[in-house]
């Protein structure tokens, strides 16, 4: 089949070739940044609208709301190249309010429209090992499958709406921020009070307190390796479409608020470019806490 | 061995069956109250002092500090009937800080002190499975670890100092709190949405926003089942315990002390007895989202 792939940077350029490498054609638009890997692999076209115009299908990898704006509708955009009966599917992780009507302005040039953040990082998109969230109409869904399955591995349909599967990802996004607060004030707790915080993280990974972020983030946390990981600055883009969407909503989000404060307090410590894990060192820096 | 036990109240009453059942020799105080299984399995003592004066190891299991201390320094408390050489093990769930005064006036009458407080509920405590967490010299920890071994499962040592289990215990409590308003922030943003929850916990399953409470609690705010489980009065309590310590020791927890708030939103409803996953209606009622 014919893809178009617009993206192509740390998670869009292992994604893309699984693709190839299962036997689909690649369509990417021309940049002076192609990887080598690419340029041999892929027909390139000039721009978004070529690739459009060329690919049955057309994947997004892009950094954030309005890049995709931008690469949709733009000068030279997939949307002037489109024609009826097209599927885009936007995995980039954006505003799910946003994501409502990019859907329906592709939907009205007759094409399918699914949304399909991920979670797993780079090393999820090398091994093609990705969790896929996605939302649109269930034969929208059932066309893109194929595809997802070169590329993840737990891929849920979230909903028939337009957003839902970023709506997933935002979840995500939240409850993996909270329950790193979690953490880094209940091993703060133990550090001030004089306890062993690797012991009391080994005494709680058997019960309710248990989590992937205790296994993982709570170990980075003891260690003290801050290396990225997932970067802070990344994650308070990701709560800021949580807090917004919940604005635009109505509703309040005390804690998810409260997280992003809490990055914000790192952030002012210049540690924006941190793991999340890194969190744990706003709440030593409040608690008078000191750690060699 | 001769085993003083003091708290026969739903955890007490199997744990102290289980001593019973491997051997040991109980002595618990008079009280109307007692189970005619334990009238028949104990040797009654008119009072603790009496009962500290007949056992070696004398273990307390009662609902806060207030009673602990009353239990060992009151009128005919423990303290009047101990003897040099004697352990006194206090398994309930008290304050860190009260905790190393008592066993240093505990340590001053020659006698061993283990904090062993624990968690798993009552189902832990009649299958003998419960975490065992446990402060206190490594002589006295391991005077007290064949018991712990007849009721627990997961028994750690946490630390040497008077009070590293109570520690423990509170980032326990601290850290399922968090969690649970993670899971209730997460499900109530989805359903605000338009999104299914029960969707959304089911994709998040697989990835880094995974945890024991996304598992058990999400799931009960899905089925709208909050009968108890663990109620929001108790786990009200503990977080007192972690915000007074906290404040003792001049630190912040920021977000502990957000979700004492949130679960104060529960309790203004009415809800002070439901299970702590209820955390969610405290989101739902702030957002304006009802659910049938």
């Amino acid at each position: 089949m014919k893809i178009g792939f617009i993206g192509l940077g740390i998670m869009g350029r292992p994604m893309a070739m699984h693709l190839k490498a299962a036997g689909h054609e690649l369509i990417v638009p021309e940049r002076a940044s192609l990887a080598p890997e690419l340029r041999a692999a892929a027909t390139i076209d000039s721009d978004a609208a070529a690739v459009a115009h060329h690919a049955e299908i057309i994947i997004l990898m892009v950094p954030d709301t309005p890049d995709v704006e931008r690469v949709l509708f733009g000068a030279h955009g997939v949307a002037e190249g489109l024609t009826p009966g097209k599927l885009v599917i936007d995995m980039s992780s954006i505003s799910p309010v946003a994501t409502k009507e990019f859907a329906a302005r592709i939907q009205e040039l007759g094409c399918d429209y699914v949304d399909a953040p991920v979670s797993g990082g780079e090393v999820g998109a090398k091994n093609a090992a990705l969790t896929i969230m996605a939302g649109g109409s269930i034969a929208a869904f059932e066309r893109a499958l194929p595809l997802f399955q070169l590329m993840g591995k737990n891929i849920t349909h979230v909903g028939e709406e337009a957003g839902a599967g970023q709506v997933c990802k935002v979840c995500n996004q939240i409850i993996v921020a909270l329950n790193i607060q979690a953490a880094a004030e209940a091993l703060t707790f133990a550090r001030k009070a004089g306890a062993d915080p690797a012991k009391v993280r080994q005494a709680l990974m058997g019960g309710f307190a248990n989590s992937r972020i205790l296994e993982v983030h709570a170990e980075r946390m003891i260690n003290r390796t801050f290396n990225p990981g997932f970067r802070i600055r990344l994650h308070q883009k990701d709560l800021n479409l949580a807090l917004t969407a919940a604005r635009e909503m109505g509703m309040a989000l005390p804690n998810t608020a409260l997280a992003q404060q809490m990055f914000s307090v790192v952030t002012a410590q210049g540690g924006a470019d941190l793991d999340h894990s890194a969190m744990v060192t706003a709440i030593e820096l409040m608690g008078g806490v000191e750690v060699e």
